[in-house]
């Protein structure tokens, strides 16, 4: 055995042109050549600000090549959230004093927010800023240890400033959270200022993931900011210590969350990627039982049970891309209306966000797992890449909302939906389907044969139809308390239920819109097809009791599903290796040795074991002293 | 706030006595405490070897010992495989050389099985053990790369001796694989022998975990070894190179894998206790939201959301406890017979064991991941206990059989029992419900209120009927290919689910059985009840499109059977605490500070984080030549 060339078959079995589906798959990434080349030759923060600066990158690019550093620091925290937090919620005046310092990094900042004793309920934060009019000065206060602000990144070690939520209190009156512009650390020394307490919070998940970003803690004993430090572009505090709400309209707000989270939602697919693109790799490689005649043995990626369990991963990624891509679209239609001043669309972007980044970044957390767990017993070792991929990936389900309470706030917003639907008020966007009521009541799933399952408008009214009965069960069932709130907290695993199935919907429907759009090659086409329906009926069969406890589909339905879902895998096969060659990764990047191109992997486990630092040397240290003792039968008496 | 009496109070509210359900939770575990004290004052092999010398330990002593030590670690191999398959491939004269060396571990052994190239299939190794009549030797070569051992435990850096397993091939002829006795390394210096390349696969998933052993790779260059270290149990080669089967049983060797399997199965419960004890204990500390009146906020284990994810884990836990313990007896069971010649359980307790092997290690890896979800983002940071716990266990869904691989052979044995239905030869053991197949395939679930569900026998005739069905449905299935390997390998993603739906029959099954038993106390009677309708009810709602597309159940009572299990959660939730402080682990052996015993969590918390080495400094290393030149604007001029 060695080299083995198994790309160049793999190649040829596909069915469409690779540059196709390259072009399909970087969708408006225009800058992405030009940023990965020089991202593989930087690695540390610095050294990628000093290639910024000297290649005076524009602020997307600089994002962009940050990304290819691949590895969280806490200059995530300050373009990301520092410099956006001061921006959406600063004046023009605090704009001028601080955006310009930001940008040059003369300081650095990180966005304290979450406490040790309060993460999701952003309302119960205890820091306190206490307005002192004969200083004209608010006072930050750390109350108590649950106060603590915990796990800002870049705060640990790092970070010279910091926007701060606390509550703002004048004159004894309680107005709630604010966010206040603090430095936490000299610009000389960088030690902390006086009052404030501030470290790092210690080991996280993995053996390097997060563990490069210092996530910090922070406590304040009477720090005094200046007033004009308040970030007072919604409220503001007069010089008396008048609180007062300006007209900027607070759904801003709401604005900035559908940007982050649909960007979180482009990120899954990308994860995803990474980890379908190692597994489909080294499943086409590795090769275990079925030799006939002393042949070679069948490559895994032959065997349906793996087939079932990697294509609708594969598929699922597609599937994230395309709704990640309409969902940047999505977000310039709301930025737009909101700069018109028309914030009608805004709860249902903004549900619709929540959902999906909850959705997609729950799925792509086991995937990721699920894609290690395809790679056999190799799939343990750090290089195959997927354990620290795992490790980096699963903070998302938690932070910029938890999945699950994003998904409560989804439920709660189609609970809303459908009580208004007598009301005459239609619903809209990603909900528009719901308008369709009777309709989506008495539709009867007309599939006959397991072909029909490839009928775009047979999959979307299942789909539609099983989410809209669900919520409509759900509503029902809420009918029946004479507490509303006392209902959706005993229903809510139910109602968790109902959002999963209207956001697997927006996904099906539309990677369906995708296919309407205009797809470079014949072969792409198709193989997109496929993967659409391969996502779309995977979903079918595993919540297959949803489907027919609804009555939308009959069981004998169900069961064609499955039967179409099987020789759907058979055309993704061909085409597998070549659909993830369209991610473009490069092996750098994919930091795997299972998933590399050339797919020499026995090659490459070989020497790359022989660096660990366990072999420089022959006799382990702690030899003599522990193993020796125990063969010589010196245990007893031996110094340990 | 700050010190939590929460258990006082979480204790008031069981309706149980917690002495009585530690007994029912340590079951036959005699020795747990007195090993528990010792393994908390060892932390190295070598300690706990000196403690179990100094104390004279008995084998199952020194085992729980050496569990308490809790780490992987090369003494794992050698008591656990190393002796074993000495004592059960060897032959007396072997054992009479070989077994008093090991017990005294004046040599110390591991298992080379895996290869680079070749995992499941163990028939397809590559090393070959050739004989050599000239010499009266073996010799020991890999002839590839891919068939380089990789992946034994204590092989990398540690080992002195090896089981070898390798193809025999005596004049030519090849024998298929044996196990041969290997020395590796000097015993005075602890250098490799000559044609000996020996050393460590590197880095594996998490930071702890299993990086603390020496997973190995190992290739032999023509190494010669004696005739007389091939283990010669059930086949021979003669001085003149013949080579000779006994007349010992070679189902003997599934005897073996009976006995590792179950242990994995109640390990597999022990580490979900683990996992669940933490996350209860801290979902009852952790509050968030719904504070009235300026009161405290709610307790997330008073959602429902919290309640419908943690307690299914909860009750898994004792379900696999129960399942785990009726497996010890189905091994004695089987050794008895196996003694008397008697095979005929065999087959039957072979597929039951990889089965549930299988399951119940799926399950806890995911449960373990889940449970770290539970705890929010706390649950990211290592000090929480989950995230190596996590890393260390999922190695048990690939190790001992592949899950995915152990469950297509239940599927085998269920396809070969379901076609024997019609001869006569009745099912046994757990597969003897199938031999009321009539009445399986005839009978409707009569439910008629959400209560109707607390029936074991309820319960149990959906669950068999169900599994049934399904094996019934792969079977006709099955029968439409004209070449039945084919049909297998085609329709092995719904082969899987039947399996799955067997193996979950058994647990539930084994569970209704242990209610029947002696069991100390009313009030733990009660809650074992409710725990066993949780666990059924909850894979029942899991799997709703298995039980009503086989019209074992209608959708009306997939309904009621949900509502049901909403209110056995409320019954679960004032016991939560209390059954988790029966699985009676120590703080120090938990590991975790969100799952401390006296819930002091945010103070431990805030402690652990100053002890982290990046709080030893203020201004962190590398400040001053990547953070400083940063912010005084020297960054383009700086030496990175």
């Amino acid at each position: 055995m060695e080299a083995l060339d198994y790309h160049t078959e793999e190649r040829r079995k596909a069915e469409f042109d690779l540059e196709e589906m390259k072009i399909v798959w970087a969708g408006s990434r225009q800058n992405y050549e030009t940023s990965d080349r020089m991202a593989h030759t930087l690695r540390k923060a610095a050294h990628a600000w000093k290639r910024i600066i000297e290649l005076r990158l524009s602020e997307e690019e600089a994002h962009m090549l940050r990304s290819y550093v691949d590895q969280p620091a806490f200059t995530d925290l300050h373009w990301g959230m520092f410099i956006p937090a001061i921006k959406g919620q600063g004046t023009e005046e605090q704009h001028e004093k601080w955006l310009p310092m930001a940008y040059k990094m003369q300081i650095i900042g990180c966005y304290a927010q979450t406490e040790l004793g309060h993460g999701s309920n952003v309302q119960g934060l205890e820091t306190t800023a206490t307005f002192d009019p004969q200083t004209d000065e608010f006072v930050i206060h750390s109350p108590t240890l649950t106060s603590s602000k915990w796990w800002p990144g870049g705060l640990g070690k790092v970070s010279t400033h910091a926007v701060v939520y606390a509550r703002l209190i004048t004159g004894g009156q309680d107005h709630g959270v604010h966010g206040f512009i603090v430095q936490l650390r000299s610009l000389d020394d960088h030690s902390p200022l006086p009052g404030i307490t501030v470290g790092d919070i210690g080991m996280k998940f993995g053996s390097g993931a997060y563990n490069s970003m210092d996530n910090g803690l922070l406590r304040f004993d009477h720090v005094r900011i200046p007033r004009n430090q308040m970030l007072m572009r919604v409220s503001q505090v007069t010089r008396e210590g008048k609180f007062v709400q300006s007209d900027v309209p607070r759904q801003l707000v709401y604005g900035t969350m559908v940007y982050v989270r649909q960007s979180i939602v482009s990120d899954a697919s990308c994860a995803l990627a990474r980890a379908v693109c190692i597994a489909t790799r080294y499943s086409a490689v590795r090769r275990q039982f079925g030799s006939q005649n002393g042949g070679p043995e069948t490559q895994v990626i032959d065997y349906k049970t793996q087939q079932s369990r990697l294509f609708p991963l594969l598929a699922s990624a597609y599937a994230f891309r395309f709704v990640g891509e309409w969902l940047k679209w999505l977000y310039a239609d709301v930025t737009q209306r909101l700069q018109a001043n028309d914030f009608s669309t805004l709860p249902e972007a903004h549900a619709c966000t929540a959902g999906l980044k909850s959705m997609t970044t729950s799925v792509t957390a086991d995937a990721i797992e699920e894609c290690r767990k395809l790679c056999g017993g190799h799939g343990y070792l750090s290089n195959s890449g997927l354990p620290e991929l795992f490790a980096v990936y699963i903070p998302t389900c938690t932070y910029e909302g938890d999945n699950v309470v994003l998904l409560l706030q989804v439920a709660r917003f189609l609970m809303k939906t459908v009580s208004q639907l007598g009301s005459g008020k239609k619903p809209v966007g990603t909900t528009a389907y719901m308008g369709r009521a009777q309709h989506l009541m008495q539709c009867r799933c007309e599939v006959e044969r397991a072909e029909d399952w490839l009928k775009p408008s047979v999959i979307l009214e299942a789909f539609e139809a099983r989410a809209f009965r669900m919520s409509i069960a759900c509503a029902k069932n809420l009918s029946k308390f004479s507490n509303p709130e006392d209902g959706f907290s005993e229903l809510s695993p139910d109602l968790l239920e109902a959002a999963i199935a209207h956001c697997q919907l927006i996904v099906v429907s539309k990677y369906i819109e995708k296919l309407q759009q205009d797809i470079p090659g014949k072969g792409v086409k198709r193989q997109l097809k496929i993967l659409c329906n391969v996502y779309a009926l995977h979903l079918l069969h595993k919540y297959l009791g949803d489907f027919v406890t609804t009555s939308c589909i009959t069981p004998k339905q169900g069961a064609l599903a499955n039967e179409q879902l099987r020789l759907l895998y058979s055309q993704v096969r061909p085409n597998a290796i070549t659909l993830v060659d369209a991610f473009n990764y490069t092996d750098h990047y994919l930091g795997s040795v299972l998933g590399c191109y050339n797919g020499n992997v026995y090659q490459r486990l070989y020497e790359e074991a022989w660096k660990d630092p366990l072999n420089d040397t022959v006799v382990p240290d702690g030899y003599l002293e522990y193993v020796w003792p125990i063969l010589k039968q010196h245990i007893r008496t031996a110094r340990l």
